[in-house]
């Protein structure tokens, strides 16, 4: 509120767009310097802050609600994989002058609903303008019981490499939204398209596996930058490798499709990013507890292979029995 | 870690510059989803989020270490005007891919030194690509005893209202860096010059008068879009007004004599931004251990005026005693 003017455009935005998405009391109404959060005691914070740019991590004519959601989502996902339960969020909204109301209208709206959807409110925040494209960074915040969360290093030989839902499908999806003629090439018919692009637009973080995940698995992460290369990062913190049936993969029937037209497209489904699914590995002991806990959540989990002793890269054994080559393991934007 | 290729860019630079920075044990060395931190206990968490963007925030040709200092002193400012103890912050880095790896090398360092000075290690982030200009967000989080933060809404009629350092020079010095002929209408030397610059390139946050300021303040916040607009929200959420006796500002050598040269300047040093100075109000009977604390920590702390009951704008008296009217109350990017 300024003294003897208007309130500025900024301050205006902020009160009409956010200030009702704020409804944890710590929020403090967006009208404090900062945010204040009395974490849970006998709980250790789980913290995770990821960027969306536009033109980079979506298109610019995606709508508002979707980038809201996927930028809060790819935090969420990070949550899941490490058994936390989300506390709340921080917001930086970096927007060009061109960007109308309307678009940040539909963007809080897209951020509320998912906000609810996951029980992680908007805690604070900062909003600014940019001469580039839209640029969108979240903190999430979680909690785990004190001691509990789970790593990327826990893995050991013999547990099992379970993943969730199906993997490749958001990069096929973006491969038909870069190539206009790869729904042709692979035979696609509009349903499958649209699933696949929809895949890539909206993840789907799997929050609602968080407590099995905690509570089974030695080791777990999201699978944000291909299955391939995160895979290998958990195995390389872990000092393990694994041996993983391709087979065994679970793909859509979309993807499946796309496959069967184009056998090489499997190296996209198992190196593409943006899965948003978990990888974790599970000990013997633990995994009818944690497919139970799965079958509860809803959760479909698959068992794609085996957590070995040696330090090195994991295989990923095709139908020969032989470790495939990729030209590429892992998506960068480097 | 690539199963068979080569590590990607982005991991090597985060190997190489952030991983030494991340020096808290539960920044896991970056390579976990998320980071990990056990809240102290009986403190609440204190949580900021800003967002710096280049040719906004700063000048496209500003070294990379200071880039990287403001864009974290920034939150830190917000911690101290709340009486917030550091804990560690985030970091999301969107860089073109026409920055040099030099630029990412002192960008690094510069946020290094700086974590090191405040007390404040980077916890975990992430790095992405834009086509746009460099764009850094970071999410700072300090602590507070239990019920202690200092929030803007506790102001009180007869309150002393108080600021720290000097206010205006850093808007005197963006005025410098961006229209030339500023320097030579304000008769300013090359001393003058390059302090009010300084000031506008490298904030120097008040985290030195965080317990003094928990401890005695009744309502605090950090003056970064302006005096005369910052002040103007502590007393809209606190429900008073305020009389500020507009002499009793405290101004830079530097700043005086621009003042003296232009009287109307006057009004960019009260309502330009970039200050991270921090306003205050103090009840009459914790003002002396206010002062001796302010001192014990080397903060010089003016007394500009007093907090009145009436829920209005604060008034900024001239020397004619009238209240002054202002152009533009509150620095805004929108």
């Amino acid at each position: 509120m300024a003294p003897d003017g208007p309130k500025s455009a900024e301050d205006r935005l902020i009160a009409a767009y956010f200030r009702p998405l704020a409804t944890h009391p710590g929020a403090l109404k967006l009208t404090d310097d900062t945010a204040l959060l009395t974490p849970p005691a006998g709980h250790d914070l789980v913290l995770t802050a990821d960027a969306v740019i536009g033109g980079v991590h979506f298109f610019p004519a995606d709508e508002a609600d979707m980038v809201a959601k996927k930028a809060l989502r790819v935090n969420l996902s990070d949550l899941a994989a490490k058994g936390a339960k989300p506390l709340g969020f921080l917001l930086t909204l970096a927007l060009p002058k061109a960007v109308p109301e309307t678009w940040v209208e539909l963007f809080a709206r897209g951020l509320g609903t998912d906000a609810e959807q996951y029980e992680c409110p908007l805690l604070g925040g900062d909003s600014v303008r940019t001469t580039g494209p839209i640029a969108i960074s979240i903190t999430a915040l979680g909690s785990v019981p004190a001691n509990t969360m789970v790593r990327r290093s826990g893995a050991q030989a013999g547990d099992a490499v379970m993943v969730t839902g199906t993997i490749g499908d958001a990069a096929l999806g973006l491969e038909l939204r870069d190539a206009v003629t790869a729904a042709k090439r692979w035979k696609l018919d509009n349903k499958f398209s649209y699933q696949l692009m929809r895949r890539y637009l909206l993840p789907q973080p799997r929050n609602a596996l968080a407590e099995a995940i905690r509570l089974n698995a030695s080791a777990a992460m999201d699978v944000s930058d291909g299955l391939v290369g995160d895979l290998g990062k958990l195995c390389d913190v872990s000092g393990v490798s694994a041996d993983i049936d391709v087979a065994r993969v679970p793909l859509s029937e979309a993807a499946t499709s796309v496959v069967a037209s184009e056998a090489a497209a499997i190296e996209k489904v198992l190196t593409g990013g943006d899965d948003y699914e978990i990888v974790c590995t599970v000990p013997q002991e633990r995994l009818a507890d944690f497919r139970a806990a799965a079958d509860a959540a809803r959760v479909p989990v698959a068992d794609i292979g085996r957590v070995t002793a040696a330090r090195a890269p994991p295989r990923f054994l095709g139908r020969d029995g032989k470790p495939m080559k990729f030209k590429q393991t892992s998506f960068s934007h480097f």
